[in-house]
C-alpha cells in the first residue's frame, strides 16, 4: 500500500498557514508503518487538482486530500475528484438535513447560499462524519484507486483522521500491521538510534520521529508477538527516560508524575519570559497541578517576585548558579508549590561575554526537599536556545520525581 | 514567470518537521506578486527527486529546492539534480578551503568524511555563501530552467533567501514588478478585502494572507508610481489599523510603540498562562520596555502577585470584568511598569458554565491613568481561545498607546 497526500488550499501556498495537516497525517501514517511517497500543496484550481491526482497516482494507490471541501466557491475538491473519476456527484438528502439543523442550531436566519453543496458526494462514495465541523470526510474506491478526502482545518481533519480513517487505511491492507509506539526523551536521536539497533531483526521495522529533547521510536511488525518482544526490549533499554503510557509530550508528564503525587507545580523564568508556564496551561486540566509563574525578566521582578537578593544579582549576576537557585527556591516558597522550575540565561542574539557566551543557560528545579541546578550551553539562534531550554528544564523535573515514589 | 517549490527530506513525510520553509518561502515570493504553483515533499530518494522535478517543470519555469544539502549520505540533493540536467559535480577549491577552515574553528580534530562533499556544485552553477552553515545555496540556469537550491535548517535558508534569492528572482522577471507590504491588525480578512476593493485598478494587483488578528495586504504593480498611490490610499483607509514602517508583528508593534514613548510594560495572564509574555520575550531587545509578568493560574497567585482582594474573587469569580482590573492594577502597581495586559477566561474545553460559557475571556489594558476592560467570546478549542486572547489583548493595547503622543 503506497499513500500520496494532496493538501489543497491557496493559503498553503500564500504562506498564510503553515501546512501542519501534513505533518500530523505523517506522524500518524507512520505509528501503522506508512511513510507517504510525496505529499502536494496546490492551489484550489481545477486544472492543478486533476493533474496533481494523475501525478499522486503514479507513486500511490492510495490518496489522501485536505481541504476544499466547504460551501464557498473555491471550494471545488469534490467536484474536481469526481470529475477525475468520471463520476456524477449525487445529493444526500439526510446529509443535507442535518446540515441545515446543524446551521440553525449556531445561527439565526436561513443557511448561506451553496450551504447544501457540502451534502454532495462522488457516486457510490461512503461518508464520515465531521463532528466538529459542517463539511464531512468522503472515503472513495474506484478503478482500483482509493481516495480518502479530509476538510482543511485541524480542529476537524485532526479527529475525524484518527477516528476513522486510520482504521480503514490499516484495514486496507492485505495482512494486518501491527505498530507501538515509545516516546524517549532528553536523548538524542543518533544516540536512540545506536541502542535500537541491536533489537532489530527480521520481521520488526523501525521509524525515528526527533524533535528537540524527543524522540518518537516507532516499531511496526506483522507479527504481533515479536512486535511485543520488541517494543518491551526497547523500553528495557530506555527505562527511565520514557514517557508513560497514553502521554505523548514531556509537559503532560511532568503534570502527570505531580498529580500523581498529588503535589503542585510553580515556574520561574527569565530567558524563555513564560514559555514553559504556557506550554504547561496548553494542555487541559493544568489547573489541578499548576499553580502559576512569574516570568520575571527584569532584575527587579526577581527580587519582587522571586525575592533573589540584591547581593547575589550584583556579586554573580542575573545569569548564574546562584541566581537560578535562589529563583526556584523563591517561586517555591512564595507559592507553596511541591516542585518549582527556574531559568535564567543568555538566549541571544547580543548579551553574551566571553565568560557567559550567548545559549549559556541555569536551569534550577526543585522537588520537596531536593534543588538542583544545571549549567547548560546551547547551540542556535534566540529561539533555538529558548526551545533547548524548555525541554531541558522539563526534562530534568521529570527525572527529579522519577526518584521519587508517588 | 511561474514557481514550484520542491522540499526535500523523509523528515517532512514522517512527521517529525513541520514544513515552515515553504509558508516562509510563499510569503516572500507573494511580496512580489508571485505565487507558487505547487509545492512538494519528497524523501531522500534519487527517483522521488528525478521524478518531482520531471513534475514541477510541467507546471514552471522555475524551481527552488530545500534540503538535503550537507554532507551526510542521505544528501542527495545536488547528485540528482546534476544528474536530472546531465551535468558532472565539480569540487571547488575555494570553498573547500572555506569549509575546512569553518569546522575548525568551531570543532577539534580533522574534518568528518564526506564533509567536502559541500564543495562540489553542478558544472556552471553559481554558488551562493550560507553565512549560518556550512552547506553553501545554487543557483543553476540550464535549457531555459532555473534551479535554486537551499538548505533545509530554517536558520540557514531564511536569510539566505531573503539576502540573496529573492533578489534574483525578482531580477530574472522581464519586466520589473513592485511591491508593498502593509500589516493591517485587528480587522477580519472578509473586511479588510471588502475596504480595499474600491482601490483596485488596471495594474495593480492584491493579495490577502490572514493570521488570527493579523491581515498581511500585498499591492503589486508593474508601475511604480501606482503602486505607491494604491499603497498610499489603503494605508489611509486602515490609518489606526496598520503596523508601522518596518514592523512585521502585533507584539514588535506594542514593544515598539512602548520604547519610543520611553514607557515598560508588564503581563498578567491566566488563561493564557504566559503566551502573551513568551511571545514579547521572543524579540529581541525586549528586556527594554518588557520587565516581566505573571502567570497567575490560581486564585491563590492573583492575590500573592497582584493583589486581587478575595472579595472580588468571591463575589465575582476569577472570570471577571473586576478581577481583570484588579490583576491589570495590581501587575502595574507593583512592577512600577507604564503599561500592563491582564487576561482572565474560560480557554475549555471544560470549565464554561451558561452564565460564562467557555471562550468567555476578560482582558484588561492600562497605560499611565487609563484602564480598560474588554469583554470577549471566542470560538474555537483551547488552543483558538487562547490565541485569539493574546492577538486581541496586544491589539487592544496597541490602540490605547496611539491615542497617546511619543
Amino acid at each position: 500500500m503506497k499513500v500520496a497526500l494532496l493538501c489543497i488550499g491557496d493559503e498553503l501556498l500564500k504562506g498564510s498557514t503553515v501546512n501542519t495537516n501534513l505533518a500530523f497525517i505523517g506522524e500518524r501514517l507512520l505509528r501503522i508503518g506508512i511513510i507517504p511517497e510525496l505529499s502536494l500543496e496546490i492551489p484550489d484550481r481545477r486544472d492543478s487538482i486533476l493533474k496533481a491526482l494523475d501525478y499522486a497516482y503514479s507513486k500511490a494507490d492510495t490518496v489522501i486530500t485536505s481541504g476544499g471541501l466547504g460551501p464557498t466557491s473555491d471550494d471545488i475538491t469534490k467536484d474536481s475528484i469526481a470529475e477525475y473519476f468520471g463520476l456524477p456527484l449525487e445529493r444526500n438528502e439526510q446529509i443535507e438535513a442535518h446540515l441545515t439543523a446543524w446551521w440553525q442550531k449556531l445561527h439565526p436566519g436561513p443557511t448561506p447560499l451553496h450551504w447544501n453543496r457540502q451534502a454532495c458526494f462522488p457516486a457510490g462514495a461512503d461518508i464520515i462524519p465531521n463532528r466538529f465541523g459542517s463539511a464531512p470526510g468522503i472515503h472513495l474506491e474506484q478503478n482500483g484507486k482509493t481516495i480518502f478526502m479530509l476538510p482543511g482545518p485541524p480542529a476537524e481533519l485532526h479527529p475525524m483522521f484518527e477516528e476513522g480513517m486510520l482504521e480503514l487505511i490499516r484495514n486496507k491492507r492485505k495482512e494486518p500491521v501491527y505498530a507501538s509506539l515509545t516516546h524517549v526523551v532528553g536523548i538524542g536521536e543518533s544516540i536512540v538510534e545506536e541502542r535500537t539497533q541491536p533489537l532489530l531483526h527480521d520481521g520488526v521495522s523501525v521509524a525515528y520521529c526527533a524533535s528537540p529533547g524527543h524522540v518518537k521510536l516507532f516499531f511496526t511488525s506483522k507479527n504481533e508477538a515479536l512486535l511485543n518482544e520488541t517494543t518491551n526490549r526497547a523500553k528495557q533499554i530506555f527505562a527511565g527516560d520514557i514517557l508513560s503510557e497514553g502521554v505523548s509530550t514531556l509537559p503532560e508528564e511532568v503534570l502527570h508524575l505531580l498529580e500523581n503525587r498529588k503535589c503542585t507545580l510553580a515556574t520561574a523564568e527569565s530567558c524563555t519570559g513564560g514559555m514553559i508556564s504556557a506550554q504547561l496551561t496548553a494542555i487541559p486540566g493544568s489547573s489541578a497541578v499548576f499553580l502559576g509563574g512569574a516570568a520575571t525578566y527584569s532584575n527587579e521582578l526577581k527580587q519582587l517576585f522571586l525575592g533573589v537578593s540584591e547581593t547575589t544579582l550584583s556579586k554573580f549576576g542575573a545569569v548564574s548558579r546562584e541566581c537560578a537557585k535562589e529563583m526556584v527556591e523563591g517561586i517555591c516558597a512564595r507559592t507553596g508549590a511541591d516542585a518549582g522550575i527556574s531559568v535564567t540565561g543568555i538566549a541571544g542574539p547580543s548579551g553574551g561575554t566571553s565568560d557567559k557566551p550567548v545559549g549559556r543557560v541555569y536551569i534550577g528545579i526543585k522537588f520537596q526537599s531536593t534543588t538542583r541546578i544545571f549549567e547548560c550551553n546551547f547551540r542556535g539562534g534566540r529561539e533555538q536556545v529558548r526551545n533547548q531550554t524548555v525541554s531541558r528544564a522539563l526534562n530534568e523535573l521529570r527525572k527529579l520525581l522519577l526518584e521519587r515514589e508517588p
